[in-house]
């Protein structure tokens, strides 16, 4: 039974960071049954045509990859910011995502999540946060997942300590592709109801629904969840390369639900570099990505 | 708190009828809450566009009125028919639903359904079962919905007693459509997936999302649920005509998932009488179905 320490010091860090690791944020349940798996797929546009994603009977019927950054969701989500100097909630935006699947991904469980701050980065005008969450099966205290997900917080720097942060591998990576033709590329139109639907497992952002609210942000419209278009991306990476272990984006634009998602890949080694565009507009909304093939051959040797 | 008696005597009724009659089914509850709302909205059709039907949020944020076959359906189709002769569940039709709304539908609640056999027909060749249901608010007692659910069995009919049904007002009406062009037509494409969505608001049928199962059913692909495209009918209303206290449909034909569906209405008096066929087919799928307007003057009385 795996478990995270209870702080990730850093001699590097500054004494508001330090004392800000130490704060250890309660252990958050989460529970879901399949009726929750085939919401999130079909939230990440997952089809009647899917089978093994929709209809819980299937011999193969399983949660998509990515899945993997739901139960994490309101424990990681959750985690005070407040000691940042000028905190602004309205000011934070996702940057990166990195999830490891570490055990096969049951179709309903009930999960524990362990949550702590891994590494806090003074960019000067900018705070980077970047919290770790170990998902773990209650019943066998198996990690099922690991996710690492940075925020940056505008107007929240100046505090002192650490400007760049640690090589954590696949978590980190740059990602750049390959100056050649991508190996893979699936366009897939979202519905303009996509977040109407995804929000239903867990992010309940009005951001993401309310007009108004995505007016205060500055848009015209509401926006897709980074974590849906993440979810939709991955699974074009699954459909074309097969199952993985990892995976890692960076945020780098937004979707309007009702655009089209254009995924290139590109093979290299046991990982696939990949982009994604939306056709509409051009703009690359995740990019410095990838994800860590299953070496299916050892899989069979364990 | 009204009740609903212990049995449904009948002097016609066989005696085979009557005693199964006295078998009263024990009570069923059911509970709910938004999200289970918004996805019940989304199934039959609803879109980020309607927010008072997707957005847990908006000041009018309502579940749609037929969400009312919903908390009964566990508990009415959960009814044993195995006493009829050559009793065979392969066999059984939904024929039709008939759906009172006796109390504003609460955005959650925690529900109890009361279930009897209301009235049983032997048509010869098949038997017609009418089942009532009242789903009651636990909390206050209160009948939020009245469901009266007529199935038929072929095969299952010569036990003897009545042929034919007592006049239960809206319940029975025929509903024929006046020789005028209608007053309002909706029509509205329906999703590939639509049935995956909507049977996660509880009717798991395999005909709905499997192939195979449908091919057992006589079908070349999954059909739609009846009352999920009896809900986009009532959809069509509500936008046409305002709110309703009741809703009858006849299922007169099947809608493969990815259909158009047009809903043709003609306002006499207080009922908007309708019928719903496919724009690709032209098959006439909701028959003899009509909806009774809330008199808005007298409820403000009220």
């Amino acid at each position: 039974m795996s478990t995270l320490p209870d702080v990730f010091t850093d001699p590097e860090d500054s004494q508001l960071v330090a004392d800000a690791k130490k704060d250890k944020p309660e252990d958050h349940e989460f529970s879901y049954t399949e009726r929750d798996v085939i919401l999130y797929n079909l939230g990440i546009g997952a089809t009647a045509k899917d089978l093994q994603w929709t209809y819980e009977s299937h011999e193969e019927f399983a949660a998509l990859p990515t899945f993997g950054v739901i139960p994490q969701f309101a424990a990681s989500s959750g985690i005070s910011l407040g000691w940042l100097p000028n905190f602004n909630p309205a000011k934070l935006l996702h940057g990166e995502q990195y999830l490891a699947i570490r055990s096969p991904i049951p179709t309903e469980g009930n999960f524990v999540n362990e949550t702590r701050l891994l590494e806090v980065l003074d960019k000067g005008k900018a705070a980077s946060v970047t919290t770790i969450v170990y998902t773990k099966d209650i019943a066998t205290g198996n990690v099922i997942f690991e996710n690492q997900i940075t925020v940056f917080i505008r107007g929240a720097g100046g505090f002192g300590g650490k400007r760049s942060g640690r090589d954590r591998g696949a978590a980190t990576a740059v990602n750049i592709p390959p100056k050649r033709q991508p190996d893979a590329v699936i366009e897939e139109k979202t519905s303009a109801s996509q977040a109407a639907l995804y929000r239903l497992s867990g992010d309940y952002n009005p951001l993401h629904i309310d007009p108004s609210f995505a007016a205060i942000g500055g848009f015209d419209q509401p926006i897709l969840h980074g974590l849906c278009f993440m979810g939709i991306a991955g699974k074009h990476v699954l459909q074309s390369f097969g199952a993985y272990k990892d995976i890692k984006v960076r945020f780098s634009g937004v979707v309007f639900p009702g655009e089209t998602l254009v995924t290139e890949m590109w093979k290299t080694g046991s990982k696939v570099i990949f982009s994604t565009k939306t056709k509409e507009r051009g703009t690359t909304v995740l990019a410095a990505a990838a994800v860590t093939l299953i070496d299916t051959d050892m899989m069979a040797k364990l």
